[in-house]
């Protein structure tokens, strides 16, 4: 057993004092001291540092790294055809698992323990998730071209990987797919009793495109094609509608929020205010490392509370408490990972331990809008998943060498992009 | 002399992997390893690592950490009116010495190695820079009730302070002073041939009640007011015609931009392809903790560009290699440290090394794109002011142990918030 002490958790109901046991993967513990305290393999000072859930990064490419810095300041249409789709096109399963260990170096580096992923080599990208023990669910990326109909191995065979691997149905986007793909996908979900996942209204140039297309949002289009009966729910979401939020609302559905993306690429601002009001879930993601170009949830949790209060002109616009849950819960729910979302009796031990004697810390007039306001990588002392700790204080634990990681991904990006 | 080798460096032209050597408070060397070497204090493997000009934090209230997520989330006037005025008129000398000490960790926490600084008890704000060795530029900040002719003194004295301490012709705003203050100051700088700093076009409403006032824009006024004979500049302008860009341009002045602040506050977003293409100067600043609420020039960085983006709808908006040189070098000139502002042989040794080994930083396909559009503070390896190293590998080398520093700013803020 590991026994966290001394310090700050962040528990369902709020900030407590109390002590977090961690026994195998799971947290067996969380209460005052005891009288009677059992033997630790472990006992960790918190010395007033903080225990909370690892954040849920549930939208990104993990495997776009070796795009980082290489895409960047272009339009959008450009940004794909020029630099993201050619390059893409020189990937294999080998320089996929070379990037997407960067991207899982730099989740548990910014206290992150699961991400939610859309992109190619699914083969290569859950070896790395088991070789490492980090969860990576992934999401069916279908697009023109793609037969639909492997949806239904691909469910079985990646939901069935142990309990760091998993497969949630979706598509790429509604302008990359046709009907047939969103009747399969519908068909697969009631099969499965699974949710529906893609890119939704992201640009107002595709959810434009959409209504004259089908006459109708690409939101609407997919409640009336079946695809969220089982919930489900969308990436970006930044041209939703009061009836597309409804929609969402009444199915359950979540919007994962990506605001560095959208504003990196120009698309807009996601319309929390609305989202808020119609009581929608919501949930956070880097999107990829092309179109971000970090994979920071601070920074995410940041820019979504700040641009919703430039979108609304109003500085009372956002909620920091909402986004962290978002960021954390809303993730979890998100990717079916109801067992790792918070600091509870029986929940996986997916935690971060935040420094808090760092300066942008003090002083500690609110814990939550510290984190969210003024939290950064820096101040993650530890990232645990499933009761094993991979990264303290600046020092990975994944079972490879970083320095070697960064030299082979160095290798296939120079021999992709020149 | 102290040796960085076996790294990169930001040069004035560039990326190269000279070496850089220091003496004393001044940078002696830069350039390739030589057969003859001297003899060294201290040689540091760079490993790869970069160092760069230290960060200058051009605009920034550094006394109101105490305000640090106390002060959130609210509309401006509320803010100021319920926030930050009544608690503001409990400080003291001893308190606001407390408060500084926390922004200070944190700047060189960031790479930070000097500050543009507008607030109250200037000696006691000023024996912390020289105490601690860090470079505090005051600007004045005279508002309604204050004596306009104290800037003679004040200019003197903290003028002759040494090289950690230096003073700046200014005022707070147009709509918190009259006419006579501006004429004072104008005399003022006259007398000292300096540059004039103030707040400018932060607000919608400050802009248009100017016009309404004197017929003219906030920048207009102070030029024809004569207030921009010598130069100098202002803060957050975010309401800038292009007739005030022009006026800027015409005297040298330099727009110190404050996204995060303005963002948060909901004031609005630099028209910043208005300034490049008026070629105004340009430099960051982070405005104080209670409207940031982090003092990060590295998400500064990224969100200039990224509202800049956001502001234009259009993805090939902002220029990283432009706002990182005015986060360095701008900022240098703006606050008149102009032998601070690069890594240069006579340079002064005011800089930080970036951790080029996080995740975050890989793969490495542009050194520059990487800092503004992946970099955080966790990167920041070591920053050295004068040639004394103040942070290195998260620990401080200040003089003081920063838990006393935070417990003293904790005691101070408990007293003032309750």
């Amino acid at each position: 057993m590991i026994r966290f002490y001394n310090g700050l958790v962040l528990e369902p109901a709020g900030v407590t004092e109390n002590e977090v046991w961690v026994d195998g993967s799971a947290i067996c513990y969380v209460g005052p001291a005891k009288a009677d305290m059992p033997a630790f393999e472990r006992e960790i000072d918190l010395k007033g540092d903080l225990v909370m859930p690892g954040f849920k990064n549930a939208h990104t490419h993990s495997g776009m790294t070796f795009l980082r810095s290489a895409a960047d300041d272009l339009p959008l249409q450009e940004w794909l055809e020029k630099q993201v789709f050619p390059n893409e096109a020189k990937l294999d399963g080998e320089s996929l698992a070379a990037f997407v260990k960067v991207a899982f170096l730099e989740y548990l580096a910014g206290g992150c323990t699961a991400c939610f992923d859309m992109y190619y080599f699914p083969d290569a990208f859950v070896q790395v998730a088991k070789d490492w023990g980090f969860r990576a669910i992934m999401c069916e990326s279908l697009t023109f071209g793609d037969d639909p109909a492997r949806v239904y191995d691909r469910y079985e065979k990646y939901n069935n990987m142990g309990p760091f691997v998993g497969f949630r149905l979706g598509f790429h986007a509604e302008y990359t797919n046709g009907l047939d793909t969103f009747k399969t996908v519908a068909e697969a979900a009631r099969h499965f009793k699974a949710p529906v996942w893609c890119h939704n209204s992201e640009t107002k140039k595709e959810t434009e495109e959409c209504v004259a297309r089908h006459g109708v949002s690409p939101t609407r289009l997919f409640e009336d094609m079946g695809l969220y009966e089982y919930g489900g729910g969308g990436y970006h979401c930044v041209y939703f509608t009061p009836e597309d939020m409804d929609i969402f609302a009444r199915h359950g559905c979540t919007a994962v929020i990506n605001a560095c993306s959208n504003g990196k690429l120009a698309s807009g601002v996601f319309p929390l205010k609305l989202a808020m009001e119609k009581g929608v879930n919501l949930a956070v993601g880097t999107d990829g490392p092309a179109s971000n170009n970090a994979l920071d949830m601070f920074r995410e949790m940041y820019l979504i509370n700040l641009t919703a209060k430039l979108r609304e002109g109003d500085a009372a616009a956002g909620d920091p408490a909402l986004i962290l849950n978002a960021a954390v819960s809303g993730g979890a729910r998100a990717m079916g990972l109801a067992d790792c979302d918070a600091i509870a009796v029986g929940k996986q031990a997916d935690l971060t331990v935040i420094d808090m004697h760092r300066p942008n810390m003090r002083p500690v007039n609110n814990v939550v809008k510290n984190l969210v306001y003024s939290g950064n990588p820096s101040n993650v002392r530890m990232t645990m998943i499933a009761g094993v700790v991979r990264y303290e204080n600046g020092q990975f634990f994944v079972g490879e060498d970083p320095e070697a990681v960064y030299r082979t991904a160095e290798k296939y990006t120079r021999k992709i992009l020149g």
